[in-house]
């Protein structure tokens, strides 16, 4: 039986208040993103990843990065992750303490080459410096893998590609790796593949997965890595997060999802899916929105009777 | 590897145009219902739920039965079904030639006795002369066995019930199971349990999966079910038909989506996901309405540039 080889208990990463707000065309206050930690930090987070030191040229939602770390009051055992493209924007991260700070590649060439205009080799060496430096800092660095399975330009993306993605990444020393499956078009066999793939270069326990449910198969996808044994997963609250590559479509799993999932299968989480699908609704009804989550969804209705 | 269990083809039973269009306030057309059972059958679909032969005072939707059989174009290869709770809507749907007629069972005692006012063995019992009608004319009879991982009532339903109903089932001559996660409350390992609860009366190619997609679940339920070698599942086209315990959320979950997760695993369906989602959209655009299908949202989004 299949079911033998899940993990007990599953580390979940609320990416909400970086990945899912920061394609919102009204940049949300630093005030509401620093609520929006607090709540899932109360509800059960370890980990959360608050906000990017990107250019404000670039990113102009994330311009208060450094008044949103400042202003949350940390739990202990929770986790604060940020994301970090350079050495500059290392430095200014570095003064907030984050716990973690996260580089990125891309498992497809044509998606590198349109995105940042250099190959992957040449995006991943770029992020030498960073990782040298938050090492030598004691911060632990995770290495994103984008279109570990899809790509909008190029189409499938082969196991290979994320191996050697992850191999790269390794060379400069990043300590964790994420599959990230940034357009959602992945299906089970092909998540599995592309998990196995990173697990080349990379312990189990250094491996998450990060899905999105743009064509619905998240949790399909999150089930196939849970057979793995893969025990960390990156998720966002709400959902938040559109798909940029497809208007109105659903982008990050939301989190409620996947607790509704693992709590049903018995896999513990730590997380109050009760008190987090507040956290959902303080954010969603911030937005004007409703929330991605069917399982939120579902049970707000039973709540209001 | 779980991998090597999975079936290579799988069987969709489209339930869109009879469980889907059922709770509709104002009823759809004959015309509308028959247009869309020649788009599903053209997209590919093997067996598709008609319609009900129930009192059309209990479900006035269904009052055109008799018509929506009748206009129909059969295409040969493909199974035409029709619910009939009872001998009077057996011998109305006789007339109408179907090639499978539907009986039910709840695995919940409060929900059969809330909903049908008698116990789930009476309930069973009542069924008895429609089965043996049915089987001495050579029409093929399904069960469903609605409420089998929860109910909105009594909360959680424990396995052995299926087992009970199934038993039930057997002994009057049901031809074939389906376990149905009405409610859509159930996780993977929940799902099994309740299948392999199905399993102790009826072989593997007798059971089918039927999952509602209201906390998101039903592609995770559908991969767990499929690695137990379930290969026959209900599903709806853009996910018609919403949970009428909770309003506005997700009742059965959509082909499209289904399709898209199969196909991306190298399953056969014999299905053109193209052709689902333009009858998907079909009847979305009749009903003013946006399709439930995850899969078919993201594929539309990409077709319009």
């Amino acid at each position: 039986m299949p079911t033998a080889s899940y993990p007990s208990r599953v580390k979940l990463v609320d990416v909400g208040p970086r990945d899912g707000l920061q394609n919102e065309k009204s940049p949300v206050p630093a005030a509401v993103k620093i609520a929006l930690v607090h709540r899932l930090q109360d509800a059960g987070l370890r980990e959360i990843e608050v906000t990017s030191f990107v250019s404000p040229k670039w990113v102009p939602q994330m311009a208060d990065n450094a008044e949103v770390m400042a202003g949350i009051q940390r739990k202990p055992g929770v986790r604060y992750s940020v994301l970090t493209p350079n050495l500059k924007g290392f430095e200014a991260a570095r003064a907030s303490r984050p716990d973690e700070v996260v580089v990125f590649g891309a498992a497809s060439e044509a998606f590198s080459q349109k995105n940042i205009n250099c190959s992957i080799a040449e995006s991943i060496e770029r992020f030498a410096p960073v990782v040298e430096a938050a090492r030598a800092a004691g911060i632990y660095v995770r290495g994103a893998i984008s279109c570990a399975v899809g790509c909008p330009y190029e189409g499938e993306v082969a196991p290979e590609r994320v191996a050697y993605v992850a191999q790269l990444m390794k060379q400069i020393g990043v300590q964790h790796v994420g599959v990230a499956d940034t357009i959602g078009v992945g299906t089970p066999l092909k998540v599995q593949r592309a998990i196995e793939a990173a697990l080349q270069h990379y312990a189990l326990d250094d491996v998450s997965g990060h899905f999105h449910d743009t064509y619905g198969q998240a949790l399909a996808n999150t089930l196939a890595a849970l057979e793995l044994g893969v025990w960390q997963f990156d998720t966002s609250v709400a959902g938040l997060g559109g798909c940029p590559y497809a208007k109105g479509a659903t982008g990050n799993v939301a989190t409620e999802d996947v607790v509704y999932m693992l709590h049903g299968m018995g896999i513990e989480t730590g997380i109050n899916l009760d008190k987090l699908i507040d956290a959902g609704v303080y954010i969603s009804d911030f937005l004007g929105r409703k929330t991605q989550s069917r399982a939120a969804t579902a049970i707000l209705n039973k709540r209001a009777g």
